[in-house]
């Protein structure tokens, strides 16, 4: 495969963030009527002003940074006091060991240990099982590696509220033909369910019996609503050098900013991602890294509060949606992601989203980028101002009807 | 290829920082005499102590965490705002225009930049010209990305004072043979020379006739000694599109800490470059970016400061090096690397770096790294407490001659 053709694959046009690049010239023949006024909320991701970073990170950087040269250059897989710290935190919150030496990375945001981690087991060729819908860049990591995918759908909407209705079938399937690594975060970006005990505890089975090496991304696992059980998969009946868990503090932490991520599980997977870090840049930020030492050590009450003030916007946002006739959208257990299934429009779903930006001031992520049968659904991040976001949604719903086919 | 095969590749066992993960304990029976006394030096890579980040960073960084979500989360290109300011500024550095929206990336260290420009434009089997020796990390992020390495001789100890010593006979050999990409480091680490005006004009002339991507990581081409001539290739009668300058603040203005570089030149290159910071990193860590906004824009003196300071260290360490019989120690012309060779040892060279931390305290990086014909060389960062780097080189001295064949 040449270069050209390997990224032509890896479009970035409706990735969040990039809606500044796009071209909207060609959306004039379909706009119908004004704008609507309110205050404009980008739902491609959290709002950090909103929502805080955790109290107490930003002197955590500043003592980094005194530390100077010693927090600058830390070895490739973080610094090691460091890790010695998060292991304990990380094996008191998954409920299984955690090797501060050889069982933890240290990692530039949640991504790069997606990046690094499939960089890590996917080779040309290799099967991997992806999740339908799924975070975006699950699919992208495994085609730049030129991986082959096979996907194994996700039923929420039809799973009910106990389960996050994964194809158990499907991914026995995936296995039976050859499938050597299998990818998903929980819970689910964009949907927000939580998989079951027994959903996970099969999944454990299931990668027992086919030798397989499981990489799950539990970005948004401590944000969790309602009394939401949570089970680890790294805490199950599996070998323990068949898993990669992948976490970070970007989200319901708020510390995008320090671009902070990490991995931990399978020694022999992390040996292979720190050699690559190497070459990839070589460490997560130095000085950021000294931020992670306030990790699972908020002040008593902080996470109880977010979650509280997460669970009032997505209970209004809910309503808000679920009023809309034709529209579907499952509340989210955990995390800060709506996947709401618009009706049918006019317009197709690619340049409502486009239409949404300009008319109404809401940035949403298109539901395609998921999966290619959620055309129909938008992503929104609603960490945001509550007020603004309600409104927001409020214009959404009232374009929706403007546009209704 | 599988997995398994392309990380065999990849070691970092012998890697600057890594030293703390090394096994010690074959060298017993090679071992000879007591320890040294004096203040351990890593001269792996420069001490930020010493040599303090740029004046007014910090304060940067703190502006940017005060600026809150629309620091935190850029573009995957780099803060728009802060690619306008530092276009210009690259663009008089450098004698060539920069366009700041489609023609510049920011990128974590100049490390994740030389990433993703390999990435960007080396595919499996793809022929692309190294030059040896050379920064190690190039040489491995061809062969991770499974490019055919075309090795192109530098004789900087043959060159005299003028010229880096380039084999400009084997690089357009290389081109002949069918090489599409030439990546190389101008000041060249390890050996700090300088290529002339007409090495890179003929390196610009090769790339143009045989429609070449040249690669140049310029990473230290603002500390230069003695009125150094430099040339800029992207300054040259060079398609533009086939040009990428990669640079950054961590070296020369001690910035490491915050994990910063940029790539600069060719749009066709960079928009794939950017494509691919999407499923690596997302964008290099956001509030860092702010501190982009001091470089080139040091305060009036200090750059002048901080060479006089270099040149003082690095002729006092070559008065050591040179002094010692069968040693060879060309004078670097920028950057802070010593590179010389050492006399033959009665131990092998690759023990003897590991001796040289175990009985002197003294880390250096094996010449290995750099070449397969450098293995009785040494790379040692120069930027370093100045007291303590000379009494550092003298115990190296001493060994020297304890180990001497």
């Amino acid at each position: 495969m040449t270069v050209q053709s390997k990224f032509r694959r890896l479009a970035t046009d409706n990735a969040p963030g990039q809606e500044l690049r796009q071209n909207t010239a060609s959306l004039d023949a379909l706009i119908r009527g004004d704008k609507l006024d309110g205050t404009p909320v980008d739902f491609s991701h959290g709002d950090v002003d909103a929502h805080e970073p955790t109290p107490g990170s930003f002197d955590l950087f500043t003592d980094g940074y005194a530390k100077g040269g010693a927090q600058a250059y830390t070895e490739y897989r973080g610094d090691a006091a460091i890790r010695e710290l998060l292991a304990p935190r990380l094996a008191a919150f998954t409920g299984a060991p955690v090797d501060a030496t050889d069982g933890l990375m240290i990692t530039p945001g949640t991504q790069g240990a997606l990046f690094l981690a499939i960089a890590s087991t996917v080779s040309r060729g290799d099967k991997v099982a992806i999740v339908q819908p799924d975070y975006f860049a699950n699919r992208k990591l495994v085609e730049f590696f030129e991986g082959e995918i096979v996907p194994v759908r996700l039923d929420y909407e039809a799973a009910g509220t106990d389960r996050a209705g994964l194809d158990l079938t499907q991914l026995e399937d995936a296995f039976k033909s050859g499938v050597t690594v299998f990818l998903f975060s929980n819970p689910n970006n964009p949907a927000g369910v939580v998989y079951s005990a027994d959903e996970i505890a099969q999944i454990a089975a299931l990668a027992g019996r086919y030798g397989a090496t499981v990489i799950v991304d539990q970005l948004y696992s401590r944000l969790r609503f309602g009394g939401t059980t949570y089970t680890h998969l790294r805490a199950q009946n599996i070998d323990a050098e068949n898993v990669v868990t992948i976490m970070g503090p970007s989200k319901t932490e708020s510390l995008s900013g320090y671009r902070l991520g990490v991995a931990f599980g399978s020694t022999a997977v992390l040996a292979r991602m720190e050699k690559l870090q190497a070459i990839v840049s070589l460490r997560a930020t130095g000085y950021s890294q000294a931020v992670l030492r306030g990790w699972f050590d908020e002040p008593a009450g902080w996470m109880e509060d977010r979650i509280r003030q997460h669970q009032a916007i997505r209970d209004d946002l809910l309503a808000v949606l679920n009023a809309i006739p034709g529209a579907f959208a499952r509340a989210p257990q955990a995390g800060s992601y709506l996947f709401p299934r618009l009706p049918r429009l006019a317009v197709p779903h690619a340049d409502f989203t486009r239409i949404l930006r300009l008319q109404a001031g809401v940035i949403v992520t298109p539901g395609t980028e998921f999966a290619p049968h959620t055309g129909a659904s938008v992503r929104l991040n609603f960490s945001q101002d509550h007020k603004a976001a309600v409104a927001a949604v409020e214009r959404l719903a009232a374009l929706v009807e403007r546009y209704r086919a």
